[in-house]
């Protein structure tokens, strides 16, 4: 396409952003009017993309970090021949494809999902990184983002982490319209302010008109043409460009035009041009996975072994079958033991330093690649990226988050490294899995099994040793559960998870002391829920005791109560959890303490059954 | 104190922290060597600083962000004075104040908890700006940050702002040692690198040798001397200074010396000195806030309203009635309707871009000066700033959040706007308050209640206009809840919140129909939960249904399932909740879809109930 094509592209992405919008009473077409000349150039002229063939190994990768400009990116794939124009006017609507934020759960060509800012770079990030590092590949990522989300430390945490990788196969294109939602951006169109920023991270920087076809055509030929740095062009837009009732003007984000006919008349009018975009080189697939036998540490009984230990050995052991699984890191690889993992298979580990977002997002980019990545910090830290574990369950994407040092037990390092929350977080995550093993061979297995499920995993791990009570050949089902103690007799239920259940048998050796007899569940699964085992132990015992070292709301009382929320009657349910504010003090101190021990345990047990005594 | 007794005061805090790390068999005293001479010099010739009176007006105001170097505070706290020897090797201990990072919950001279890193920037930018544009004071406030966090975003949020709003007020010195937790940081001993960062967002940055107190000293003068932008002191250390075992080695963070004594002894052994701490000049307490009657904006009946218009105008009635209530946006204003505070009192609003981390640390700032904040963004948002509130939480701050847009009621923008997790996030909070209106007389209270209380407020309102229920003198006490349908037919209660609350009612009209009745309870006050009423409606139904515009874990119906986890029996607990991942729709469709509306309560109701009559 010339530059006169190039121009006329960039207004029937305008006008069918309009029309979008119009239709869906709804939607940004000012955003993505901004934005049309950067994307016609990109689609006329650089993007390398098979749209028939999204996951060509050759293809170019695009992320749309300024996700509301939803228009634009279904007027681009208009353009280029992948929906039609009814398509295209479903925008909004309920069932429709084309959602107001892009989703990969709905259009094959989307890499993730965006609308929440500051999303879309950090992403390109970890797929950049696996162009360049795990595929060898030729393939560029482009990242249009807004200059809005500038604002997000989480863009900072990718800029710093692109420059300081060399990412020169990542392009972050910035539409700086100058406003955002609610009016101006802190820098407005001082394009200057955001290049030294850029600059100072050791990016190569591009000023340009975003509305001078030729100019961008340029820019982004100098991207892809720059070595050894990541590349930023910087566009100086105007929102709502093209259109004088809205252009340049406040008050006009995230509605439709006030009059889309007579806007649609002063773009020129409805047009019909199709986009040849160019095919991708050719590329090898990622090679198939070969998933040989796992060969997994093996734990004796008794033993006493830390589940962040056999975390990180369980992970080398897997990252030896399945060439696919890579481990990253957030600075805490020593304590998280993801570290053993880097030893073992340094070309698939990758280090984020303190940068949890980014670490997250790195995740979820190369999971777009097909990865199978696992992402650790301390489970307090992971509450950093909550956002993006969010959005990664709205992508549909796959990984695997670790979190460490979990509950009060970790001891003396006090609150601001234990993990109260993690089990609320992940819980609440759509269609996640939520991991909490108590020993050294259930965490192994665990970790393995992980990497087969779909949706956000989560494991949490102890920092101190715990003794080691199943066999290395136990099985462990994600969603079922261990019964661990079991008579007729049993008056009482004990569900616990990782170091509470530990505390858990010990009390249930307190109890029978006294000729009390308990159940004692294992709930390593704590969602999905083992509801069977869970219904059987409230038939037979009648009350269900949860033990958790995590906040009393959201964790694993709820889990159980999940069991129970179908109509039928319900168990009396107790729970036992952190109620206080820990400071610092002993593992065993802070147990107790905070009345999750063997004692505490034992006590509300022979409350509970006098109860159903006297009953 | 001159050169050497400066550099015999460093000493002195190298070897109390030493001594304390070894005394609590734990502890980070390498991370506090290096720091030990920016904290003497600061301490002796900088600091303003009343120990005796730590809320005295005129007091700089200093944050540990790098907050596992506690022993070198605690050893600072005691070279001024203000603790003693032997509570100094209390550190670690169960019932001490001196935790392994520090809270204000503990200790009266600490302004904000820190430990989770990337903090003290973002919460000493609120002080600042309280410092600059609220109360108008002469005090400074100096970070103390590590290099390792500047790999957080949160900080460039604060590096960005700080330098935005020129807070020549603030101070930031970064002890770069130039090792992390697992080994080399990304930039090292380049100071260059950050130095160019820093500039790029407006600072003035000064780099020393930070084991040169004299060089300390005059880069501290600097800092309190330049004007119109904020100073970072780039300051060159070596991990563990004067101690040949430990220095600027690998694998020595976090753990105490090999051999204390030893090191002892390197340093020069044990001393004795006292430090006077400059006197903080005089200055005028806070105005004594004047809380006069609150005129509330009044709602009748019927009226339909949306819960986010109605807590922007009662934040404005508010504000007229305490001059201590100010607002912060986080770029979406016009949404989440504070911007009608920012009209009407704009002297005490504050814009922080699309930068959540800094919205919710500034709050914790300025709460800290005793201002009383209301931090607003979209409910969805708020996850981003998740650690931000579990370690305001930490600290015992009290703060106020408002999250907008929950739920799939929202709409068309689909998922990614969608706030689904916020009450489970919340919830599980250390001492929070939840709170869901769902008319705007109702929001109106709740908002002027929130201010009065402790720890994080959290209320969630609505986009989409809801009709007023509810009279404008009908009184909501936090914990409280309404009951709005009852009678003594009543077979199932229905419990909601905000926008399935008037689903709830539809469906009780629908259930009438077929001479159903039901009882219909308003649980605004989500934490703490009214478990009286549902105890009540528990024995006079027999089963609660909960429906909640949220996903199904964490948030309402744990909240129901709170009141009956005291061993009591349990009625039965069903729940309605967001089991899917939305698309976009109209809110009615979405409600429709998850199955929240009032027809599936009522479908829901004829099922339970027809349960109960068989049984």
């Amino acid at each position: 396409m010339n530059t006169a094509e190039l121009v006329e592209l960039a207004q029937q992405l305008r006008v069918d952003s309009v029309r979008a919008a119009a239709a869906a009473e709804s939607g940004h077409p000012t955003s993505s009017m901004s934005a049309a000349d950067l994307m016609a150039v990109l689609l006329a002229r650089h993007l390398r993309y098979d749209f028939e063939r999204p996951d060509h190994p050759g293809n170019d990768r695009f992320v749309l970090s300024k996700g509301h400009a939803s228009p634009l990116l279904y007027a681009a794939y208009k353009a280029a021949g992948a929906i039609d124009d009814a398509e295209l006017l479903t925008f909004r609507q309920l069932g429709s494809h084309l959602e107001g934020h892009p989703t990969p759960r709905r259009l094959p060509w989307v890499e993730t999902a965006t609308g929440s800012l500051g999303q879309g770079l950090p992403v390109g990030v970890g797929i950049a990184l696996s162009g360049k590092r795990l595929e060898h590949g030729r393939y560029r990522v482009w990242v249009l983002c807004g200059d809005s989300e500038l604002a997000e430390g989480s863009v900072w945490e990718a800029v710093e982490h692109a420059g300081y990788e060399h990412l020169d196969n990542l392009t972050a294109i910035v539409d700086v319209n100058r406003l955002g939602q609610r009016g101006p951006t802190r820098h407005g169109h001082d394009l200057g302010a955001y290049a030294r920023r850029f600059q100072a991270f050791g990016w190569h920087t591009v000023e340009i008109d975003g509305h001078d076809v030729d100019a961008v055509d340029r820019a982004c030929g100098e991207a892809a043409a720059t070595a050894g740095q990541p590349t930023v062009i910087l566009a100086r837009t105007r929102k709502g460009r093209g259109v004088a009732a809205v252009e340049d003007r406040e008050g006009m984000h995230g509605k439709p035009l006030p009059d889309a006919e007579e806007a649609i008349a002063e773009l020129g009018g409805v047009r019909d041009l199709h986009v040849h975009v160019q095919e991708p080189p050719a590329a090898r697939a990622l090679h198939s996975v070969p998933t040989g036998p796992i060969e997994l540490p093996r734990y004796d009984r008794g033993d006493e072994v830390p589940t962040r230990d056999a975390f990180g050995k369980a992970l080398v052991a897997l990252g030896h079958a399945r060439a696919d699984v890579v481990a990253l890191d957030g600075e805490v690889g020593d304590s998280t033991r993801t570290e053993l993992f880097g030893k073992e298979h340094p070309d698939r580990y990758f280090e984020f330093y303190i940068a949890e977002q980014q670490l997250v997002a790195a995740a979820v980019g190369m999971a777009t690649r097909g990865w199978v990545p696992y992402a650790a910090t301390f489970a307090a830290f992971l509450t950093r990226a909550y956002d993006f574990v969010r959005m990664a369950a709205v992508s549909g994407s796959g990984i695997n988050l670790v979190g460490s040092h979990a509950g009060v037990a970790i001891g003396q390092d006090g609150p601001s490294q234990m993990g109260l929350e993690d089990l609320a977080m992940f819980r609440a995550v759509y269609g996640s899995t939520v991991l909490y093993p108590c020993d050294a061979n259930q965490t192994a297995k665990l970790v393995v099994a992980m990497a087969g499920l779909d949706g956000i995993r989560y494991l949490r791990t102890s920092r101190g040793a715990s003794p080691v009570i199943y066999g290395p050949d136990e099985e462990f089902p994600v969603g079922g559960s261990k019964v661990l103690r079991s008579s007729e007799e049993d008056l009482l239920t004990v569900v616990a998870a990782g170091v509470t259940l530990h505390e858990a048998l010990k009390a249930a050796d307190l109890l029978a002391e006294d000729g009390i007899r308990i159940r004692v569940v294992d709930l390593y699964s704590v969602k999905p829920v083992d509801r069977r085992t869970l219904r059987r132990a409230a038939e037979e015992t009648g009350c269900l005791l949860t033990v958790e070292d995590h906040h009393e709301e959201g964790g694993l009382g709820d889990a159980v109560a999940e069991a129970f929320t179908d109509g039928r009657p319900v168990p009396r349910l107790v729970r036992l959890g952190v109620r206080t504010m820990p400071g610092s003090a002993a593992p065993d101190q802070q147990l107790h303490a905070a009345g999750i021990d063997a004692d505490a345990i034992a006590s509300a047990g022979r409350l509970l059954v006098g109860e159903a005594v006297v009953r």
